[in-house]
């Protein structure tokens, strides 16, 4: 492997200064060394049983909220991000934590099911047969740029493979590499305090391309999970693919997140409608995978009133600060495709840069209609930024046309009247198929941690559209069933033993029953 | 695409005698044409009930069992298969069918979650979350050339799709193509019978490069289900993968279902468990993807006595008609290269045609250790047919080293005694890495269909390790769950509403509820 040795530091995302200090890139050994670790420790670590497993992902929540400080004041120089927003994160990262440790301490989430056997059975007898889900092995996790906490080191791809018995191996993104290693010795202080084995974790620096494939490649690990752009989720996916063991390989990689204003939302408060959307397109600085950059009107005066005050917001919000002088320019970059698009008109562009040194950006609005959308296929392309494209329609065929031709997001939202969603149930139907989650009258930034949740869509969108990076059903990423035939009680797994010891939920002759 | 016209025609693997008529393969417009059917019928078909689901897959069951004579008859001219493995696998197959029946008329298994609203949170309101599973899409199911009922045209990828919501298109096998066409009489006389939208179910005959490559390679087609050789499953898979919009793709491809014998198990009634492990290498003419391909035993003189009688079972049994030429021929061809490998002795070689006329093979039995089995890569080939290897060890250290140089494997068999099970734990665990079921002191052909059957495993036995082609747990292989925020209780799928009309198991808040 060719191998780049320069360190990896960051700056202030406001001034661009440099902080200290540098991390080096992880060598081709120490890549190795922790694949080989993981592969130890997975054969203990694998069978722990939920409770010790939900203490040490305890452990790592309370390490994290220990530090919170330190946290605030690395996450917030590193990352541009606002003290409150750190604050939250950290608090949505700890909660995620423990609601994985509660999954696995209450312990239903294997599907364990039982078959008992039946010696009198004809045409031939019948034998006993059970089954549960079972980690799947090491694992190896890439932190986002915009999550600097729960979409990172201890976050939700690493919460979920730990919880269901994963070792798991991080790779910090070089936006953040002061919190990647304040969160790292946070999980690395829990790992010790809870006897865990080596190897249970480890947090390597370098880039995707090469420690990314490098891990994602490696013998030892059985899966990987990815949050970032399309080109380095697509490449991953491709190396994850290729391999002698092709692996499940989990990308969020990109989502326009299409709004659909029915007449009836428009009948209603514009005010508190076109507020709401500004907040989302606007939230973080637009650096959201949830963040609605589509949005379908239908022509006509509300829909001009509407948009009319909307870009007053966009014109009136002050520059945002960007994550990373890369994130920057490929706002910039989108930015200014969309306003040489010669089918669409820019209503507010104030992207380009107030101050050069930093990493500000402004908001843009783009106009078009629906026939032009549909002929060109750039305007479809993600704006990672505060930046949102309006598409109005003169009928219901052309938004049914413009619905159709969508690939896959995460969120479709509708803004309307109750009435509106019951008479549009084929339009519902379309976009159902082409997404995770579907949101009536709020806004698709926001992405509760709950069972419910699915956060994950159709490719592009993600690398496996049957997957969710978020919420508790996000624990079957990193396992797979494992069935024991005529095998001894004592010698099953407790989960499946006959006296259910620990009392869970489980399918027994077709049955649920505890 | 290139196309072949030539037309499809079988004949009797005993006599290679023609059989009548001979099927045409399916024009590259008559794939469009179904997949476009497909598509249509998704949208009224993936949102019917369970129990309108439930009376389809029960009608095809019933219109199955009333054409079972001329099944037997078509059938076993077709595979050479005796009538009552015919007659057996139709009873499996509507058992199937009815399974999967049951299953979404009761309803469950859409796995229902929902998260309550709670205004008052801090620091932000809760918003009402639900999501559950919903069909995927038009799926294609390829036909197993070695279960012309239980993998073919109404087998378990056709019940499972089917019983998710999903419209099917089936491609038969040229190995049975009369039987096919039986069978999906049938399931059009249910779809008729049960008011079936149009193309909720096609069946086409071809060639899987031509018309399997060009159905999979769809637009409309969301997940493909195949059972067969490990480079037809492999080109497929690359197909799949390769599209503009990659889909999930279930391939089961080879296996050589490792048993490891223990000592205690050579204590016990040798002569059992010779018969026994005879049974399971000759069933079907060893033309099963569990069948036992591989024996791992303790040097000595008990396992030199099994050896013994196991050898003088195979070498006793009369030829055996397979299924088709191609496969007796890859049967010779696999046979000649283990007897030809320097490192493996010939025990039994009764595999050379008795009737070149016919489909006939002897069985095959050979012997090494595993020094040399480790060495010589070739012998970890599948050889499928009535074929077996025997590897003897000197030490538990070689054993392990066997053990853990494995590929993915379909089953694992243990025999021996409860303590052997006890002190080994260690193997159990290196093989509950390999495979999808453990087998103790069983055989692993025959694969109860059951709410906890696993028949997967870890690549290369399928090519996604996460997933089972039969049991219940099959029918997430073509599900995704979608997930409603904040819809009107009236707007939500019937699983999803508050009043849980259908009394389904959901998890509420966080707990199981009815």
């Amino acid at each position: 492997m060719e191998k780049t040795t320069e360190p990896i530091s960051t700056a202030y995302p406001a001034t661009r200064e440099k902080l200290h200090p540098a991390y080096s890139p992880a060598s081709v050994d120490e890549v190795n060394e922790a694949a080989e670790l993981a592969g130890k420790a997975f054969s203990s670590y694998g069978h722990l049983s939920g409770s010790a497993k939900a203490t040490f992902l305890r452990a790592i929540a309370r390490e994290i909220e220990s530090i919170v400080d330190q946290l605030v004041e690395r996450a917030t120089a590193e990352t541009g991000l606002p003290a409150a927003r750190i604050q939250g994160e950290t608090g949505r990262t700890c909660h995620q934590l423990r609601l994985f440790a509660d999954l696995v301490e209450e312990g239903s989430w294997v599907d364990a099911r039982i078959d008992r056997a039946d010696p009198n059975r004809k045409p031939l007898p019948k034998v006993d047969i059970r089954s549960m889900h079972r980690p799947i092995g090491p694992v190896v996790v890439f932190c986002a740029s915009n999550f600097p906490l729960a979409f990172s080191v201890a976050g939700g791809d690493t919460a979920s493979a730990l919880a269901a018995g994963n070792p798991v191996i991080v790779k910090a993104h070089h936006a953040h590499p002061g919190t990647a290693e304040l969160v790292g010795n946070a999980v690395i202080r829990a790992a010790r305090e809870c006897d865990m084995p080596a190897g249970v974790f480890s947090l390597l620096y370098g880039s995707g391309s090469e420690i990314g494939t490098a891990l994602i490649t490696h013998p030892i690990i059985k899966a990987g999970g990815f949050t970032g752009s399309r080109s380095g989720g697509l490449a991953l996916m491709r190396a994850a693919a290729a391999r002698p063991e092709p692996i499940p390989f989990y990308a969020e990689m990109s989502s326009i997140n299409p709004v659909v204003v029915f007449p009836g939302a428009l009948e209603q408060n514009i005010e508190q409608l076109a507020a709401g959307l500004h907040g989302s397109v606007t939230l973080g600085a637009g650096q959201f995978c949830t963040n609605p950059g589509l949005v379908l009107l239908p022509k006509g005066d509300a829909a001009q009133k509407f948009t009319s005050r909307f870009a007053e917001l966009m014109a009136d919000t002050a520059p945002l600060t960007m994550l990373t002088p890369g994130i920057c320019e490929a706002y910039q970059q989108g930015v200014a495709a969309h306003a040489a698009a010669l089918s669409a008109v820019t209503l507010v562009d104030a992207a380009a840069p107030k101050d050069s040194a930093g990493c500000q950006a402004g908001t843009a609005l783009f106009e078009t209609d629906s026939e032009s959308f549909l002929r060109d296929k750039s305007l479809s392309d993600e704006v990672f930024g505060p930046a949102t494209l309006f598409v109005t329609h003169s009928n219901r065929d052309q938004l049914i046309a413009v619905l159709k031709n969508l690939e896959g997001h995460l969120t479709a939202t509708v803004l309307g009247s109750e009435s509106d969603l019951r008479e549009n149930r084929d339009i519902i139907e379309i976009l159902e198929g082409r997404v995770g989650r579907l949101v009536f009258n709020g806004f698709p930034t926001g992405v509760e941690v709950c069972h419910s949740m699915v956060h994950g869509g159709p490719y592009p969108a993600t690398s496996d559209g049957r997957s969710t990076s978020v919420g508790t059903r996000a624990i079957y990423r990193f396992t797979r069933a494992v069935c024991f035939q005529n095998f001894p009680d004592t010698t099953l797994p407790v989960e499946l033993q006959e006296a259910n010891p620990n009392g869970i939920w489980r399918i027994v002759d077709g049955s649920f029953m505890k």
